[in-house]
């Protein structure tokens, strides 16, 4: 259970020093919603001005809090904001009696902040289908307000996690027109994690200066090149948000900035890669590139298909390099692909080409590569200019240790 | 490896005893093609005038002998037939290495038996992107043409075997116009199994009569309602096939029976659950019966979301009734779902209803239902009439176990 595995052998050596974004303080507690002993619930205030864009999941089951926080999004307002979240119960397919929850949290919250109920997100996960304790949240509200401090971005980032193994941040700090703009983010996730959207929950704050609008569109665009090309499970999650919220406090606009889009990228792309980085029972980060093929989505298709193959990820597990796996899963994608002109590399090494084994091929080069923890895969469809990467983990023993118990 | 692993535990006590088909005879040798020691091709011969008939896989990147069946079928002919199967090698992705090795067999398979080539059906099954070697089938032509049986049935069954842990078998005899009439059929598959079509290897035959036409339509349409109803891992083969072969010697013309078709039926469902019960790694059988919804495709995408989910499957490996991940896996398929009107039963006990828990569950009910080893999960979308029931089973740690080692 959380906190009690292992820590991922492909994590980070350490959670990274975050600087202080102007225009959020953060806050968590140990308010024992389902776990005890570990902070499990935390609360971020924005500043008046700030703009909130936010992905969440499509599923058709999604939960309370995400249908509430989607209602939300887009109105325009020069409040301040919150975000609160706990850990450990999803308060998903929980009926009316999650809609009263996420409402009376809210509103109790928005009480606590002077804040408009409509300027509160909240978000919570966990176990799905038992009724959200929302007392041991909001007896902590007054405490949570009391105790918000700029720097403690950390304590919300081990707050939010459940089966991960360690908390994720990320951070870039990038030149707008000559001034620091810094962005920085934190994310949990690591099982039950596929598009759409990818995950799991991500809050990644900046002090840039972007409107709603503009802000909703690059996050929007970036999430499909980031949270939205991990899989560790194909499973997705009824609970998946990501919010953006850029206070604004720099004082630089960020609107058509490409540095800061390339730096948002940065970010997103990093905590999409921790996630994949802590997924359950992983022991090996993959990387599938497909080019080659007639569009972008054939070949997000087939990179997905390779990358949530049950046999595809266990040959990883076990250090083969079976690119006949490989050949399967782009055959079943249903994404148009010809046999006979499809090549396969694992790593640097060529393996396949023109539908067979490439006359260059030693299978010690290829399982030489499979003994590394980030392994790359290489798929040319031979049919045109379309292409996407795709980040997954393998599939081994401790992934079944972990889900066939998981509520114990 | 195969002939290695422990029988399933939820295999049946024995193979059946499967009555003589007037028409068809069987052989089958220790041919080396990959495995020593155990049998590793059939061959199969049907008199004159057997229809034949045939469902495939639709992967795009299908075997070799995939492709010649499927332009051999649907041809008119009074000459008799023959199948032939190899284990060990799939000749799959092997270029024009595959093509000719396909030719060459069927060629010596035409010459040895006095056949037409294009009456002359193969296939092999194992690993794929490997050169088949031919000459090591071709060598034992003759001894399998000289010891053809009609009896020989269950050498044939054992014949195809790869990681299946036993040989699958299923027979019906049924009365039509006052006439018996026998099915028998041999499959084989226990991973890499998901529709379409559904699988693996399987041979069915008959001496019933009926026009090839005739027979296709009706094996189509019921591969849709069994083999195509079934998933071990989501992964669908390159080498997927059936055969029936229809050898009409026992005189009775079946052409508008409804009960021979449902004694087809029978017996496709009973080698479908044969499969399902062989699942790498497989210790639950599991029925996901989908009821109530927009249309029975609806149904149909459901119940494969529920039965491919990892987290599903862990959950009924670890006997947790884990509903939650059930809403999950409905939420995220794509297919219409309404969370207020979706129902859920865990053996006969209903657990969620009208969007949360049901007041009248008790998780000792579900929980005891959980420890079968044939595990019923419900679920009814309250949407509409369309349903679907797929089979599949949990997975575990040999699952892990027989895949993160194949090619060793």
């Amino acid at each position: 259970m959380a906190g009690t595995l292992p820590r991922s052998p492909l994590a980070p050596d350490h959670f990274p020093e975050l600087p202080i974004i102007d225009g959020v303080t953060f806050a968590a507690v140990e308010a024992g919603v389902r776990y005890s002993g570990r902070l499990d619930v935390m609360l971020a205030l924005c500043a008046p001005g700030t703009a909130i864009a936010g992905v969440f999941t499509k599923s058709a089951t999604r939960s309370a809090p995400v249908l509430d926080c989607q209602a939300k999004l887009g109105g325009k307002s020069d409040a301040g904001a919150a975000i609160l979240v706990n850990a450990g119960n999803a308060n998903a397919f929980t009926g009316r009696n999650g809609t009263d929850a996420v409402a009376t949290v809210v509103n109790r919250v928005a009480e606590a902040t002077d804040l408009p109920p409509n300027r509160v997100f909240t978000a919570s996960t966990g176990v799905i289908g038992e009724p959200l304790a929302h007392d041991r949240i909001t007896r902590h509200l007054s405490a949570l307000v009391t105790a918000q401090q700029p720097g403690a971005i950390a304590d919300a980032a081990a707050a939010i996690m459940t089966t991960d193994t360690y908390p994720k941040g990320a951070t870039q700090t990038v030149q707008v027109n000559g001034s620091d703009v810094r962005i920085s983010g934190i994310a949990k996730g690591s099982g039950m994690i596929a598009p759409d959207m990818a995950t799991m929950l991500v809050y990644i704050f900046t002090d840039a200066r972007m409107d709603q609008a503009a802000l909703q569109s690059l996050v929007s665009a970036t999430a499909d090149r980031t949270f939205n090309c991990i899989t560790v499970d194909s499973d997705t999650s009824t609970s998946d948000s990501l919010l953006v919220a850029a206070t604004g406090a720099s004082g630089v606009d960020v609107t058509h900035s490409d540095a800061f889009a390339d730096a948002l990228h940065a970010v997103m792309l990093d905590l999409a890669h921790q996630v994949v980085r802590d997924g359950e029972g992983a022991t090996k980060f993959v990387e599938i590139a497909v080019t080659g093929c007639v569009d972008d989505a054939a070949a997000r298709t087939h990179g997905l298909s390779v990358a949530n193959s049950p046999l595809v990820k266990t040959a990883i597990a076990g250090e083969d390099p079976n690119w006949g796996r490989v050949v399967m899963a782009v055959g079943k994608s249903g994404a148009p692909a010809d046999r006979d002109t499809l090549s396969i590399w694992f790593g640097d090494t060529l393996v396949a080409e023109r539908g067979w084994v490439s006359p260059t091929y030693r299978e010690e080069d290829a399982a030489a590569h499979m003994k590394n923890d980030h392994i790359r895969i290489r798929v040319d469809c031979g049919m045109g200019d379309g292409n996407a990467t795709i980040w997954t983990c393998d599939l081994t023993h401790g992934y079944i240790d972990i889900n066939a118990d998981y509520r114990s």
